[in-house]
Protein backbone atom coordinates (compact mmCIF):
# COMPACT_ATOMS: atom_id res chain seq x y z
CA UNK A 1 0.00 0.00 0.00
CA UNK A 2 2.21 2.54 -1.42
CA UNK A 3 1.85 5.61 -2.96
CA UNK A 4 1.64 5.97 -6.22
CA UNK A 5 2.46 9.05 -8.73
CA UNK A 6 -0.89 9.09 -10.43
CA UNK A 7 -2.81 8.88 -7.23
CA UNK A 8 -4.90 11.74 -6.09
CA UNK A 9 -3.08 13.86 -3.19
CA UNK A 10 -6.31 12.61 -1.03
CA UNK A 11 -5.51 8.93 -1.75
CA UNK A 12 -1.84 9.90 -0.69
CA UNK A 13 -2.77 11.11 2.70
CA UNK A 14 -4.72 8.08 3.05
CA UNK A 15 -2.29 5.68 2.74
CA UNK A 16 0.06 7.85 4.42
CA UNK A 17 -2.58 7.62 7.36
CA UNK A 18 -3.50 3.81 7.00
CA UNK A 19 -0.04 2.50 7.02
CA UNK A 20 0.51 4.42 10.45
CA UNK A 21 -2.93 2.99 11.76
CA UNK A 22 -1.45 -0.22 10.39
CA UNK A 23 1.44 -0.23 12.42
CA UNK A 24 -0.17 0.38 15.45
CA UNK A 25 1.10 4.51 15.79
CA UNK A 26 -2.37 5.64 15.76
CA UNK A 27 -4.05 3.00 18.47
CA UNK A 28 -7.61 1.99 18.25
CA UNK A 29 -9.84 5.20 19.30
CA UNK A 30 -6.97 7.95 18.64
CA UNK A 31 -9.02 11.11 17.16
CA UNK A 32 -7.77 11.97 14.05
CA UNK A 33 -8.32 15.93 13.99
CA UNK A 34 -8.92 17.55 10.51
CA UNK A 35 -6.64 20.24 11.39
CA UNK A 36 -3.73 18.67 12.96
CA UNK A 37 -3.60 16.50 9.61
CA UNK A 38 -3.67 19.36 7.61
CA UNK A 39 -0.98 21.21 9.55
CA UNK A 40 1.18 18.31 10.07
CA UNK A 41 1.17 17.53 5.76
CA UNK A 42 0.46 20.90 4.74
CA UNK A 43 -2.51 19.86 2.66
CA UNK A 44 -5.81 21.33 2.19
CA UNK A 45 -8.21 20.74 4.91
CA UNK A 46 -10.61 19.17 2.03
CA UNK A 47 -7.69 16.92 0.81
CA UNK A 48 -7.83 15.71 4.09
CA UNK A 49 -11.61 15.20 4.72
CA UNK A 50 -11.62 13.25 1.46
CA UNK A 51 -8.56 10.88 2.57
CA UNK A 52 -10.79 10.23 6.14
CA UNK A 53 -13.96 9.08 3.70
CA UNK A 54 -11.39 6.78 1.69
CA UNK A 55 -10.09 5.34 5.37
CA UNK A 56 -13.52 4.63 6.29
CA UNK A 57 -14.03 2.66 3.11
CA UNK A 58 -11.33 0.66 3.67
CA UNK A 59 -12.60 0.10 7.18
CA UNK A 60 -9.66 2.01 9.53
CA UNK A 61 -11.43 4.73 10.18
CA UNK A 62 -14.41 5.27 11.81
CA UNK A 63 -16.56 9.06 11.18
CA UNK A 64 -19.25 10.30 13.75
CA UNK A 65 -21.42 12.93 13.19
CA UNK A 66 -20.12 16.07 14.88
CA UNK A 67 -17.17 14.46 16.53
CA UNK A 68 -15.09 13.84 14.09
CA UNK A 69 -13.04 10.70 12.61
CA UNK A 70 -11.02 8.01 15.02
CA UNK A 71 -9.14 5.07 14.26
CA UNK A 72 -11.14 1.81 14.24
CA UNK A 73 -12.06 -0.69 17.00
CA UNK A 74 -9.77 -3.17 17.11
CA UNK A 75 -11.62 -5.17 20.25
CA UNK A 76 -11.55 -9.41 20.09
CA UNK A 77 -15.12 -8.57 18.71
CA UNK A 78 -14.04 -6.98 15.88
CA UNK A 79 -11.38 -9.30 14.99
CA UNK A 80 -13.64 -12.25 15.34
CA UNK A 81 -15.81 -10.38 12.95
CA UNK A 82 -13.77 -9.81 10.66
CA UNK A 83 -12.02 -12.88 10.04
CA UNK A 84 -15.53 -14.44 9.95
CA UNK A 85 -16.47 -12.02 7.05
CA UNK A 86 -12.75 -13.17 5.60
CA UNK A 87 -13.82 -17.26 5.88
CA UNK A 88 -16.43 -16.69 3.69
CA UNK A 89 -15.14 -14.50 0.69
CA UNK A 90 -11.89 -16.17 0.84
CA UNK A 91 -14.07 -19.60 0.32
CA UNK A 92 -16.41 -17.80 -2.38
CA UNK A 93 -12.87 -16.98 -4.48
CA UNK A 94 -11.43 -20.17 -3.57
CA UNK A 95 -14.82 -22.04 -5.00
CA UNK A 96 -14.89 -20.15 -8.59
CA UNK A 97 -11.30 -20.22 -9.03
CA UNK A 98 -11.32 -24.51 -8.71
CA UNK A 99 -14.05 -24.64 -11.04
CA UNK A 100 -13.27 -21.62 -13.30
CA UNK A 101 -9.60 -22.76 -14.15
CA UNK A 102 -9.59 -24.42 -17.58
CA UNK A 103 -5.94 -24.24 -18.44
CA UNK A 104 -3.36 -26.01 -15.94
CA UNK A 105 -1.28 -23.05 -16.96
CA UNK A 106 -3.97 -20.50 -15.68
CA UNK A 107 -2.69 -21.49 -12.33
CA UNK A 108 1.00 -20.47 -13.11
CA UNK A 109 0.71 -17.61 -11.50
CA UNK A 110 -0.39 -18.86 -8.09
CA UNK A 111 3.32 -20.46 -7.67
CA UNK A 112 5.10 -17.82 -9.33
CA UNK A 113 3.65 -15.73 -5.99
CA UNK A 114 4.47 -18.76 -4.03
CA UNK A 115 8.03 -18.79 -4.41
CA UNK A 116 8.19 -14.58 -4.34
CA UNK A 117 6.45 -15.63 -0.50
CA UNK A 118 9.59 -18.46 -0.49
CA UNK A 119 11.94 -15.40 -1.19
CA UNK A 120 10.34 -13.05 1.55
CA UNK A 121 10.89 -15.92 3.96
CA UNK A 122 14.23 -16.58 3.54
CA UNK A 123 15.11 -12.52 3.59
CA UNK A 124 12.70 -12.63 6.76
CA UNK A 125 11.41 -9.54 5.06
CA UNK A 126 7.42 -8.84 6.71
CA UNK A 127 6.02 -6.29 4.70
CA UNK A 128 7.31 -7.65 1.40
CA UNK A 129 5.65 -10.77 2.78
CA UNK A 130 2.35 -9.36 3.64
CA UNK A 131 1.91 -7.53 0.23
CA UNK A 132 2.70 -10.71 -2.05
CA UNK A 133 0.55 -12.69 0.08
CA UNK A 134 -2.62 -10.33 -0.96
CA UNK A 135 -1.29 -11.17 -4.50
CA UNK A 136 -2.14 -14.19 -4.05
CA UNK A 137 -5.77 -13.51 -3.29
CA UNK A 138 -5.59 -10.85 -6.11
CA UNK A 139 -4.41 -13.64 -8.53
CA UNK A 140 -7.90 -15.44 -7.70
CA UNK A 141 -10.00 -12.38 -9.18
CA UNK A 142 -10.30 -13.09 -12.57
CA UNK A 143 -11.39 -16.70 -11.80
CA UNK A 144 -13.95 -15.32 -9.91
CA UNK A 145 -14.81 -12.14 -12.28
CA UNK A 146 -16.83 -10.61 -9.29
CA UNK A 147 -16.16 -7.19 -8.83
CA UNK A 148 -18.81 -6.55 -5.89
CA UNK A 149 -16.31 -9.14 -4.18
CA UNK A 150 -13.54 -7.93 -5.49
CA UNK A 151 -14.08 -4.40 -3.84
CA UNK A 152 -15.45 -5.44 -1.00
CA UNK A 153 -12.12 -7.48 -0.09
CA UNK A 154 -9.41 -5.12 -1.36
CA UNK A 155 -11.73 -2.55 1.37
CA UNK A 156 -11.13 -5.41 3.92
CA UNK A 157 -7.11 -5.71 3.08
CA UNK A 158 -5.83 -3.03 5.27
CA UNK A 159 -8.01 -4.20 8.32
CA UNK A 160 -6.43 -7.23 7.71
CA UNK A 161 -3.22 -6.02 6.84
CA UNK A 162 -3.14 -4.67 10.71
CA UNK A 163 -4.41 -7.70 12.10
CA UNK A 164 -1.64 -9.28 10.52
CA UNK A 165 0.99 -6.86 11.85
CA UNK A 166 -0.02 -7.50 15.37
CA UNK A 167 0.83 -11.40 14.62
CA UNK A 168 4.30 -11.11 12.51
CA UNK A 169 5.98 -8.35 14.46
CA UNK A 170 5.65 -10.99 17.40
CA UNK A 171 5.85 -14.46 15.69
CA UNK A 172 7.42 -14.32 12.60
CA UNK A 173 7.36 -17.99 12.58
CA UNK A 174 3.92 -17.61 11.22
CA UNK A 175 4.94 -16.81 7.57
CA UNK A 176 5.94 -19.90 7.17
CA UNK A 177 2.16 -21.19 8.21
CA UNK A 178 0.95 -19.14 5.26
CA UNK A 179 3.27 -20.93 2.75
CA UNK A 180 2.68 -24.14 4.02
CA UNK A 181 -0.81 -23.74 3.34
CA UNK A 182 -0.87 -22.48 -0.15
CA UNK A 183 1.70 -25.25 -0.92
CA UNK A 184 -1.15 -27.36 0.09
CA UNK A 185 -3.63 -25.63 -0.95
CA UNK A 186 -2.30 -25.59 -4.97
CA UNK A 187 -2.44 -29.12 -5.77
CA UNK A 188 -5.92 -29.38 -4.34
CA UNK A 189 -7.27 -26.65 -6.77
CA UNK A 190 -5.75 -28.60 -9.86
CA UNK A 191 -7.72 -31.59 -8.61
CA UNK A 192 -10.82 -29.34 -8.09
CA UNK A 193 -11.00 -30.75 -4.35
CA UNK A 194 -13.88 -28.22 -3.77
CA UNK A 195 -14.36 -29.79 0.16
CA UNK A 196 -10.72 -29.86 1.15
CA UNK A 197 -9.44 -26.43 -0.29
CA UNK A 198 -11.96 -24.67 1.66
CA UNK A 199 -11.59 -26.72 4.59
CA UNK A 200 -8.03 -25.92 4.56
CA UNK A 201 -8.90 -21.95 3.72
CA UNK A 202 -11.25 -21.75 6.56
CA UNK A 203 -8.77 -23.77 9.60
CA UNK A 204 -6.33 -21.27 8.26
CA UNK A 205 -8.23 -18.23 8.43
CA UNK A 206 -9.22 -19.60 12.15
CA UNK A 207 -5.84 -20.10 12.95
CA UNK A 208 -5.20 -16.49 12.14
CA UNK A 209 -7.85 -15.33 14.54
CA UNK A 210 -6.70 -17.16 17.26
CA UNK A 211 -3.13 -15.66 16.79
CA UNK A 212 -4.57 -12.30 16.70
CA UNK A 213 -7.10 -12.61 19.67
CA UNK A 214 -3.90 -13.95 21.63
CA UNK A 215 -1.39 -11.08 20.42
CA UNK A 216 -4.46 -8.64 21.53
CA UNK A 217 -5.10 -10.01 24.96
CA UNK A 218 -0.83 -9.58 25.26
CA UNK A 219 -0.70 -6.49 24.41
CA UNK A 220 -3.72 -5.38 26.18
CA UNK A 221 -2.15 -7.51 29.77
CA UNK A 222 1.17 -5.60 29.03
CA UNK A 223 2.16 -2.85 31.16
CA UNK A 224 2.19 0.42 29.19
CA UNK A 225 5.68 1.56 27.94
CA UNK B 1 -32.54 6.88 1.86
CA UNK B 2 -33.80 10.07 3.03
CA UNK B 3 -31.20 12.76 3.76
CA UNK B 4 -32.00 13.88 7.36
CA UNK B 5 -31.54 16.66 9.44
CA UNK B 6 -28.17 15.65 11.17
CA UNK B 7 -26.67 14.43 8.35
CA UNK B 8 -23.14 16.30 6.84
CA UNK B 9 -24.22 18.32 3.38
CA UNK B 10 -21.82 15.50 1.63
CA UNK B 11 -24.22 12.64 2.94
CA UNK B 12 -26.84 14.79 1.96
CA UNK B 13 -25.55 15.48 -1.66
CA UNK B 14 -24.93 11.63 -1.85
CA UNK B 15 -28.36 11.09 -1.11
CA UNK B 16 -29.60 13.11 -3.73
CA UNK B 17 -27.74 11.55 -6.44
CA UNK B 18 -27.92 8.09 -5.03
CA UNK B 19 -31.86 8.35 -5.08
CA UNK B 20 -31.66 9.54 -8.91
CA UNK B 21 -29.08 6.67 -9.81
CA UNK B 22 -31.50 3.95 -8.19
CA UNK B 23 -34.63 5.88 -10.16
CA UNK B 24 -32.36 5.29 -13.52
CA UNK B 25 -32.38 9.16 -14.13
CA UNK B 26 -28.86 8.62 -14.00
CA UNK B 27 -28.08 5.81 -16.13
CA UNK B 28 -25.01 3.57 -15.83
CA UNK B 29 -22.06 5.01 -17.81
CA UNK B 30 -23.31 8.79 -17.05
CA UNK B 31 -20.45 11.24 -16.27
CA UNK B 32 -20.99 12.79 -12.68
CA UNK B 33 -18.97 16.07 -13.33
CA UNK B 34 -17.99 18.10 -10.32
CA UNK B 35 -18.84 21.80 -11.38
CA UNK B 36 -21.78 20.17 -12.46
CA UNK B 37 -23.50 19.18 -9.36
CA UNK B 38 -21.95 22.36 -7.54
CA UNK B 39 -23.53 24.85 -9.85
CA UNK B 40 -26.78 23.02 -9.88
CA UNK B 41 -27.13 22.22 -5.86
CA UNK B 42 -25.90 25.42 -5.09
CA UNK B 43 -23.13 23.73 -2.76
CA UNK B 44 -19.05 23.64 -2.51
CA UNK B 45 -16.83 21.45 -4.68
CA UNK B 46 -15.38 19.80 -1.96
CA UNK B 47 -18.42 18.99 -0.40
CA UNK B 48 -18.99 17.35 -3.95
CA UNK B 49 -16.14 15.70 -3.58
CA UNK B 50 -16.93 13.95 -0.27
CA UNK B 51 -20.12 13.18 -1.67
CA UNK B 52 -18.84 11.12 -4.84
CA UNK B 53 -16.39 9.18 -2.10
CA UNK B 54 -19.51 8.33 -0.12
CA UNK B 55 -20.98 7.00 -3.51
CA UNK B 56 -18.46 4.65 -4.54
CA UNK B 57 -18.37 3.38 -1.09
CA UNK B 58 -21.99 2.43 -1.66
CA UNK B 59 -21.13 1.01 -5.69
CA UNK B 60 -23.22 3.60 -7.23
CA UNK B 61 -20.06 5.65 -8.45
CA UNK B 62 -16.83 4.66 -9.77
CA UNK B 63 -13.85 7.52 -9.38
CA UNK B 64 -11.42 7.13 -12.23
CA UNK B 65 -7.77 8.63 -11.77
CA UNK B 66 -7.77 11.96 -13.94
CA UNK B 67 -11.38 11.03 -15.23
CA UNK B 68 -13.45 11.83 -12.40
CA UNK B 69 -16.76 9.92 -11.64
CA UNK B 70 -19.17 7.84 -13.10
CA UNK B 71 -22.52 5.60 -12.33
CA UNK B 72 -21.35 1.82 -11.89
CA UNK B 73 -22.10 0.08 -14.60
CA UNK B 74 -25.12 -2.23 -14.44
CA UNK B 75 -24.29 -4.93 -17.15
CA UNK B 76 -25.91 -8.43 -16.67
CA UNK B 77 -22.20 -9.30 -15.22
CA UNK B 78 -22.81 -6.97 -12.72
CA UNK B 79 -25.97 -7.77 -11.88
CA UNK B 80 -25.06 -11.59 -11.11
CA UNK B 81 -21.96 -10.82 -9.45
CA UNK B 82 -24.06 -8.46 -6.79
CA UNK B 83 -26.49 -11.13 -6.24
CA UNK B 84 -23.89 -14.17 -5.64
CA UNK B 85 -22.07 -12.14 -3.46
CA UNK B 86 -25.37 -11.06 -1.55
CA UNK B 87 -26.44 -15.02 -1.21
CA UNK B 88 -23.18 -15.47 0.82
CA UNK B 89 -23.88 -12.38 3.06
CA UNK B 90 -27.58 -13.46 3.55
CA UNK B 91 -26.67 -16.89 4.66
CA UNK B 92 -24.22 -15.82 6.80
CA UNK B 93 -26.88 -13.51 8.27
CA UNK B 94 -29.45 -16.16 8.42
CA UNK B 95 -27.25 -18.98 9.94
CA UNK B 96 -26.38 -16.44 12.69
CA UNK B 97 -29.92 -15.25 13.48
CA UNK B 98 -30.46 -19.07 13.31
CA UNK B 99 -28.69 -19.82 15.66
CA UNK B 100 -27.76 -17.15 18.06
CA UNK B 101 -31.46 -16.20 19.29
CA UNK B 102 -32.91 -16.95 22.90
CA UNK B 103 -35.91 -16.45 23.57
CA UNK B 104 -38.95 -16.49 20.63
CA UNK B 105 -39.81 -13.43 21.49
CA UNK B 106 -36.41 -12.26 19.74
CA UNK B 107 -37.90 -12.76 16.85
CA UNK B 108 -41.00 -10.67 17.16
CA UNK B 109 -39.08 -7.78 15.33
CA UNK B 110 -39.13 -10.07 12.15
CA UNK B 111 -43.05 -10.39 12.61
CA UNK B 112 -43.47 -6.94 12.73
CA UNK B 113 -41.61 -5.74 9.91
CA UNK B 114 -43.48 -8.53 8.02
CA UNK B 115 -46.92 -6.86 8.95
CA UNK B 116 -45.50 -3.39 7.42
CA UNK B 117 -44.45 -4.94 4.13
CA UNK B 118 -48.05 -6.70 3.88
CA UNK B 119 -49.36 -3.10 4.50
CA UNK B 120 -47.22 -1.52 1.90
CA UNK B 121 -48.17 -4.62 -0.08
CA UNK B 122 -51.61 -3.33 0.31
CA UNK B 123 -51.55 -0.19 -0.83
CA UNK B 124 -49.52 -1.05 -3.96
CA UNK B 125 -46.15 1.54 -2.26
CA UNK B 126 -42.97 0.81 -3.85
CA UNK B 127 -40.60 2.70 -2.17
CA UNK B 128 -41.96 2.10 1.03
CA UNK B 129 -41.89 -1.81 0.28
CA UNK B 130 -38.32 -2.09 -0.34
CA UNK B 131 -37.31 0.01 2.75
CA UNK B 132 -39.05 -2.01 4.83
CA UNK B 133 -37.69 -5.16 3.30
CA UNK B 134 -34.23 -3.62 3.90
CA UNK B 135 -35.74 -3.58 7.65
CA UNK B 136 -36.05 -7.10 7.44
CA UNK B 137 -32.18 -7.61 6.69
CA UNK B 138 -31.35 -4.80 9.58
CA UNK B 139 -33.72 -6.92 12.47
CA UNK B 140 -30.81 -9.47 11.78
CA UNK B 141 -27.65 -7.60 12.28
CA UNK B 142 -27.75 -7.82 16.24
CA UNK B 143 -28.08 -12.04 16.02
CA UNK B 144 -25.04 -11.90 13.39
CA UNK B 145 -23.08 -9.03 15.46
CA UNK B 146 -20.40 -8.32 13.18
CA UNK B 147 -19.81 -4.46 12.08
CA UNK B 148 -17.80 -5.84 9.07
CA UNK B 149 -20.66 -7.89 7.61
CA UNK B 150 -23.07 -5.23 8.62
CA UNK B 151 -20.87 -2.61 7.02
CA UNK B 152 -20.35 -4.72 3.86
CA UNK B 153 -24.07 -5.39 3.76
CA UNK B 154 -25.38 -1.75 4.25
CA UNK B 155 -22.34 -0.24 1.34
CA UNK B 156 -24.62 -2.91 -0.67
CA UNK B 157 -27.93 -1.84 -0.29
CA UNK B 158 -27.70 0.96 -2.39
CA UNK B 159 -26.95 -1.22 -5.30
CA UNK B 160 -29.87 -4.34 -4.85
CA UNK B 161 -32.19 -0.82 -4.24
CA UNK B 162 -31.42 0.11 -8.25
CA UNK B 163 -31.92 -3.45 -9.63
CA UNK B 164 -34.97 -3.46 -7.26
CA UNK B 165 -36.35 -0.47 -8.84
CA UNK B 166 -35.75 -2.00 -11.93
CA UNK B 167 -37.93 -5.24 -11.10
CA UNK B 168 -40.77 -3.75 -8.80
CA UNK B 169 -41.40 -1.09 -11.56
CA UNK B 170 -42.50 -3.77 -13.73
CA UNK B 171 -43.45 -6.50 -11.88
CA UNK B 172 -45.29 -4.98 -8.82
CA UNK B 173 -46.30 -8.99 -8.19
CA UNK B 174 -43.08 -9.53 -7.31
CA UNK B 175 -43.38 -7.91 -4.03
CA UNK B 176 -46.02 -10.85 -2.89
CA UNK B 177 -42.79 -13.20 -3.35
CA UNK B 178 -40.53 -11.17 -1.04
CA UNK B 179 -43.06 -11.23 1.92
CA UNK B 180 -44.33 -15.34 0.63
CA UNK B 181 -40.15 -15.81 0.80
CA UNK B 182 -40.24 -14.58 4.43
CA UNK B 183 -43.56 -15.85 5.81
CA UNK B 184 -41.98 -19.29 4.69
CA UNK B 185 -38.64 -18.38 6.53
CA UNK B 186 -39.96 -17.12 9.79
CA UNK B 187 -41.13 -20.47 11.19
CA UNK B 188 -37.57 -21.97 10.05
CA UNK B 189 -35.59 -19.54 11.68
CA UNK B 190 -38.26 -20.85 14.84
CA UNK B 191 -37.12 -24.32 14.84
CA UNK B 192 -33.91 -23.84 13.49
CA UNK B 193 -33.67 -25.40 9.99
CA UNK B 194 -30.70 -24.14 9.28
CA UNK B 195 -30.46 -26.20 5.75
CA UNK B 196 -34.06 -25.23 4.65
CA UNK B 197 -33.94 -21.60 5.29
CA UNK B 198 -30.51 -21.01 3.93
CA UNK B 199 -31.85 -22.84 0.84
CA UNK B 200 -34.68 -20.81 0.65
CA UNK B 201 -33.04 -18.00 1.07
CA UNK B 202 -30.59 -18.84 -1.56
CA UNK B 203 -33.42 -19.24 -4.45
CA UNK B 204 -35.38 -16.47 -3.45
CA UNK B 205 -31.74 -14.38 -4.05
CA UNK B 206 -31.45 -16.43 -7.58
CA UNK B 207 -34.73 -15.43 -8.36
CA UNK B 208 -34.40 -12.40 -8.04
CA UNK B 209 -31.33 -12.11 -9.95
CA UNK B 210 -33.35 -13.87 -13.23
CA UNK B 211 -36.11 -10.86 -12.67
CA UNK B 212 -33.24 -8.31 -13.23
CA UNK B 213 -31.34 -9.89 -15.74
CA UNK B 214 -34.68 -10.36 -17.00
CA UNK B 215 -35.43 -6.76 -17.01
CA UNK B 216 -32.05 -5.76 -18.07
CA UNK B 217 -31.89 -7.42 -21.35
CA UNK B 218 -35.62 -6.05 -21.76
CA UNK B 219 -34.30 -2.39 -21.30
CA UNK B 220 -31.99 -2.66 -23.51
CA UNK B 221 -34.02 -4.35 -26.36
CA UNK B 222 -36.42 -1.34 -26.01
CA UNK B 223 -36.16 1.13 -28.43
CA UNK B 224 -34.74 3.96 -27.36
CA UNK B 225 -37.50 7.12 -26.20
Amino acid sequence: MTAKAQDSLAEQIAQHLAERIIRGELPAGERIGEVKVTQALQVSRSSVREALLILQRRHLVEILPHRGAQVSALSPRHVRSLYELLAQLYAMLCRATLRNWREPTQLQVFEDIQQRLHACLAKDDIDAFVSHSFELMRAAFPFADNPFLQETLENLLPAVSRTYHLILERRRSEMHRLVETFDALLPLLLIRDEQRAVQLLEAYVRHNCSLVLNALADSESAPCA
